[in-house]
């Protein structure tokens, strides 16, 4: 998608320097457009711990590619398997939430478990980093295709009128590679010619709804209005929330949906008015092997400072400012977890699915 | 209750100038704690428009003394009436929802009527609102022991462990003249040796769980944790709260409450997870001739800059950052109104009452 009107992915390699990969540092982002190398696996994992990049698609990707950094830099030896194996453990400490982390690196081991030779391997985990990356696009593409009728329906049954999609965190383009996952449909529904305004919940304790998705919007022309994370509810009472889409960090097989912190109350309002909730997702964030999300999908926990203390713009650079008293503590869980009852629909790159486990499995066997 | 060990009201008359009523400024804290003088309804209006005081207790009590100084700079004349009525409704423009304003500004009009000189008129609106102030600090006391027996009870089913409150916004001794709505009962649990621990929704934009919240119940030495709005869905899923208890703006006839936006959305995930949501408020606070709240009560629409700036501390002073791209738009509704069907009960001075219509009505007669 478009930054100052250039086409941009979040993650590359280097087109003179196959052995350096680079991305958009988030962390700046909406204030300052900054890119970063990553040379090793260290800067990978610091990468995604420290939330430089973000999002489950986009996680996956740059672990894929930090299997790759951490291959370069081993050398042929004995004990070369058990090394492989500790670098895919480093990179699956990150962060513990993410399924598509363990989904990424086991991938690259899997591909690169036949080849015998270490240069072998370093090609093998090399291709199949850039193909997860192309896949993320294409997931991503398909998943606009197919939540762009949800979008369209609404906009029919309102006469052309504006439809009104609220959306959480950030379920962007900048969690993927490229469109988003909850946001590709109203990509796609803009690039149509429909009227579509996305209220965009700030999501704190780190803001990913006010600095990203409302960056990106913003750079994509899309209307947009940036609320309190507190709004949503009064918004769906007074009938100005025609749909909710959001993205997952982890779905449990029977539809639970682990998301952003706060996505939760806003399915339950949702609900209590009749307004239909989304989640869009590639499958790869689905863990097949969890049938209670509620109970197993495990929550990360951040530190109390990102709840104390809050970033912004201020005399022209980025400037911390503590919110609470200094002696107050503060606790910081990052995801909650939406029982499936409170989901429409789970809109994926192979269809669009009821959060039943019934009907998720068959998205499996397509 | 104390600040820095001291025992203060938030708002009284200066000892030796009955012409000066001073108040704590609520818009430093928990960063400086700063007193202001208001010395004319100007000065009171502003108070209460831009948010030096605030909470529907204290909001109507400050109105009470802004008569009383808008009384004190006129003049006999044969306009006097509609000079006083004018007074009344500057003072009640400054804030749409709470419907103490009207409830105070109304009292001092019927006490001053049968007054004819204008010295007794100021004399008796002096009177009038040092006698509101007496009875907010009583009601206060009232709603802390009509509502401990929640606490107390959760307490004993615990077996003396840790009873885990959450509440929304600040409806403490801060949003009061003394004790608080909400906090009452945990301040009288806390007196009388009951675990207490209580999670503070930040409250964005204005944060006022963060700033007052927390810093009330820090003065006191209550146990207490900040989380961020989006949390208590989950604490509550994970078995971490035992109650909700939060304060009032209006409460209609029927039960339907308005309360600082967000609260509608913990009420939603309290009854999602069957823990009890109960409603802390003076009886000044029911709106006795609205029964359907969710449609007749006004939400009050502030600046969109409240969502897109944030103050914090930073270099030891109160700091200003922009949290949203520039060109990004936002909005800013101060109040949502959560369901009667949602309310466990109300807590008011003359005793608990189911929130329906037919029970609250009961609380009028007693």
């Amino acid at each position: 998608m478009k930054i100052n009107e250039k086409h941009y992915h979040t993650i590359w390699v280097n087109e003179n320097d196959p052995k350096l990969v680079e991305i958009i540092d988030q962390r700046y982002l909406p204030f300052e457009f900054k890119i970063q190398e990553l040379k090793n696996i260290k800067d990978a994992y610091i990468a995604i711990k420290d939330m430089w990049v973000r999002g489950a698609p986009l996680i996956g990707v740059t672990a894929a590619y930090g299997m790759y950094l951490g291959l370069l830099h081993l050398t042929e030896n004995e004990n070369l398997d058990n090394k492989i194996k500790e670098l895919a453990q480093y990179l699956e400490s990150s962060r513990p939430t993410a399924v598509n982390l363990e989904f990424a690196t086991g991938l690259v081991l899997q591909n690169i478990r036949s080849a015998k030779l270490l240069e072998d391997k370093i090609r093998i985990a090399f291709e199949t980093a850039n193909q997860l990356k192309q896949n993320e696009i294409e997931n991503c593409r398909l998943i606009g295709e197919n939540g762009l009728q949800f979008i369209e329906k609404i906009s029919q049954t309102k006469k052309g009128e504006t439809v009104n999609v609220l959306t959480h965190c950030n379920a962007g383009w900048l969690a993927c590679v490229d469109y988003g996952t909850a946001t590709a449909p109203i990509y796609f529904a803009h690039e149509k010619g429909i009227k579509i305004h996305v209220w965009v919940d700030e999501t704190r304790p780190r803001n990913q709804g006010a600095r990203l998705t409302a960056f990106e919007l913003e750079q994509q022309g899309i209307p947009h209005t940036v609320i309190a994370d507190n709004t949503g509810g009064l918004l769906m009472q007074k009938g100005m929330v025609d749909m909710v889409i959001v993205g997952s960090d982890r779905t449990s097989a029977n539809g639970d949906v682990a998301n952003k912190i706060g996505t939760y109350l806003k399915a339950l309002a949702a609900h209590d008015n009749n307004i239909p909730f989304y989640v869009a997702l590639p499958l790869s964030t689905i863990d097949w092997d969890m049938n209670d999300g509620i109970n197993e999908i495990p929550i990360e926990q951040r530190n109390e400072e990102e709840v104390k203390y809050i970033e912004g713009w201020h005399n022209d650079q980025i400037t911390k400012v503590r919110l609470t008293p200094e002696n107050s503590p503060a606790l910081n869980y990052g995801f909650d977890v939406t029982p499936a009852k409170y989901v429409t629909a789970l809109i994926t790159e192979r269809g669009v699915s009821k959060a039943s486990a019934g009907e998720i499995s068959k998205l499996k066997e397509l």
